[in-house]
């Protein structure tokens, strides 16, 4: 596998486009478009939250059938919380976008990102699907990944090649994040693109097994969109035998879409809103995986240990009271916790580790926190970011 | 009912006392000591963490008679994940006290509060018993306490007086709150006295029913601290004839101690690190009362409404995300959402209320927000505060 250059047209067969529409007050970009010039196979993962946006229930409702061929994003408004009109919108922006690509218009997925309770402004979107279609471009792959950015301060994208039996395969993908992500669901949009061939359930295990391990995995501030979407198009450009499931290719293709997800939520949790830190947190020696996960995910979502790590502070009891307080089966006098690979914590106890070195470990970027709870072979994984005033700042301000 | 002035002396027969014993760099007040002249029925509750300080096992274990004279408190560390050492310190400290004060060891309670996992200075405190017990009076409430403080910046207590059958029965509390302060539990440092005559086991309903409707109906950071403690006296000093369970008394008495312990429930949420507005969450309509306390207690910690508060921002968006994603079983095209009296949501829709109204009402210092789920008659209520920048300034900064 070798990481390229580009984003979502990066495999062949894939345009995209992206205009300004006038829903962000700032005139950036806030209407995108990605489009297959053949029919795909398709996957989706959607938010779990019951509140959901019109264009989430438009898309999975739509990507039932494993087939579709294009999706268009509108940032700056989460077409949420507006009644039955939303469905009714995100069914004649994707109607009218069909009829311009002319394709069916169940081959058109929407997605949408922004301010819940307000309606769409559906003339300007309307107006501005004409000249996104004019738009659509091989050359177009970052400017789509720019135009479905709200809070986030860089674009987020990635691009791999691998080889499938003689053949090279593309796998791309486009990421938007930053704040209300949370670790149940697919936790923000991202969009995937690839020119292999692959049956319609290994692309769907594939898609799972990677989100699953990707963005199920990272948490920024504990919340949970109404319109976390992740979706995957496959359109089989590349010109490889079909990838089919348990075989070397599947196992070749898997890696490397993991592989793409998991760069993608790193870049999810360096961008969280405010954040300074990246910060993987490890539960290991758990009876159970869900002693493991409630202990790995309290951590993350403490506001105090992760105002510690703002403040570069190694005030680790924060730790021990998080795991103490997750409802996981854990026996504080066997309890072990690192910083990197120094305990400051033994058996429930203080090591008396030297401040200086921790205050070192403290100043990097990139910090890691094991626990080990010594009674078992599960462990748990989860990316997190530190909570800063910046990030107060930032959603204090959001609306307004 | 009438409140009166003083705090946990105010009831007949308990004296208090504070002193310097150098745990706290600032020079503060760091070692408090409450004192009943006669032998109490007492009661408390204690943090659900699995992590616990040694001051909170020895209270545990010393109070599980229901029987008590004293309780000795130190604030600026949580004698907490220092190893058995802590059980160890907790009951030199307190037998030192009993030897001096001339009671039972098990007569006399630990607190503590303060930064985990430092060893207590021990020697510091040992020697500082002796000034404290010396300073032991009745008129030393108010600075028992400022004593129990950590990041509060005020003191916080309450007295009360009801009347008896004829006879006056004082109530009194002191409190200690700020960070870390959680719902599962007792939630802080908190202190009951009262000259009542009342049988053990009216103590205990009475204190925990005051204890379930007050401080566990708070949240700061949904962090849930390893030493919260919150524990009653009552010293029959007021000679009236004893309280038993299911009296007319017994409900004067309740609804006393109920008030107390809802008033200080205030006070520590107004004092919440950083904060600068009160909310009170209801949510009512739903089919089961998990699903209301759910819905409520995720609304709470949710960083995104708290910092919507912060900025005066009626983004109600973010409560309706906060309900679906808290696993209640909630219909998100039934939801209704008001900010005090104004409907912002109707049956999931945004009702276009007026700006200017709503951001008049997030201007005020108490917010309240309800949630009608109109699918059942369980309600559950929360208060909670805001999440502002210097939350996280004050606990980026706590050790250092």
């Amino acid at each position: 596998m070798k990481i390229i250059k580009g984003g979502v047209t990066a495999p062949k067969g894939f345009l995209a486009g992206s205009v300004s529409c006038g829903i962000k007050k700032s005139g950036k970009t806030d209407l995108a478009l990605l489009y297959s010039t053949a029919l795909c196979m398709a996957a989706g993962t959607f938010t779990t939250n019951r509140v959901k946006s019109g264009s989430v229930v438009l898309s999975m409702e739509r990507l039932k059938k494993g087939i579709s061929q294009a999706v268009i994003v509108n940032s700056g408004n989460a077409n949420c919380c507006v009644g039955k009109k939303e469905i009714k919108d995100a069914e004649e922006i994707t109607g009218l976008a069909a009829k311009k690509l002319a394709i069916k218009n169940e081959s058109v997925l929407m997605a949408s990102t922004g301010i819940i309770g307000r309606p769409l402004p559906i003339d300007k979107i309307k107006k501005g699907i004409g000249s996104l279609i004019k738009n659509l471009s091989r050359s177009n792959g970052t400017n789509f990944a720019k135009a479905i950015m709200t809070t986030d301060t860089v674009y987020k994208e990635i691009a791999v090649k691998i080889n499938i039996k003689g053949k090279i395969v593309k796998i791309a993908g486009a990421v938007k994040g930053a704040g209300m992500i949370c670790p149940d669901m697919a936790t923000m949009l991202a969009f995937f693109t690839t020119d292999a061939a692959i049956e319609k359930k290994a692309l769907k295990q594939v898609f799972e097994e990677a989100v699953y391990d990707s963005f199920n995995r990272i948490t920024v501030d504990g919340d949970m969109s109404t319109n976390d979407s992740a979706i995957m198009f496959a359109n089989a450009a590349a010109g490889n035998s079909v990838i089919k499931k348990n075989t070397k290719p599947y196992a070749v293709f898997l890696n490397a879409v993991k592989f793409a997800a998991k760069e993608l939520s790193r870049k999810i949790v360096l961008d969280g809103e405010g954040a300074t830190r990246f910060i993987e947190i490890i539960v290991k020696g758990a009876k159970t995986e869900n002693a493991a996960e409630l202990s790995a995910r309290r951590i993350a979502d403490s506001n105090l240990v992760k105002t510690m790590i703002a403040g570069g502070d190694p005030n680790w009891g924060r730790i021990a009271a998080a795991v103490g307080s997750s409802g996981a089966d854990a026996n504080p006098w066997r309890m072990d916790i690192y910083f990197g690979r120094v305990p400051v914590m033994k058996n429930g106890t203080g090591t008396n580790a030297s401040r200086e070195l921790l205050l070192n470990i403290f100043k990097k970027k990139e910090i890691e926190i094991v626990v080990d709870l010594k009674s078992g072979s599960k462990s748990s994984r989860v990316w997190t970011c530190d909570l800063t005033e910046e990030y107060v700042k930032i959603n204090a301000e959001y609306e307004t």
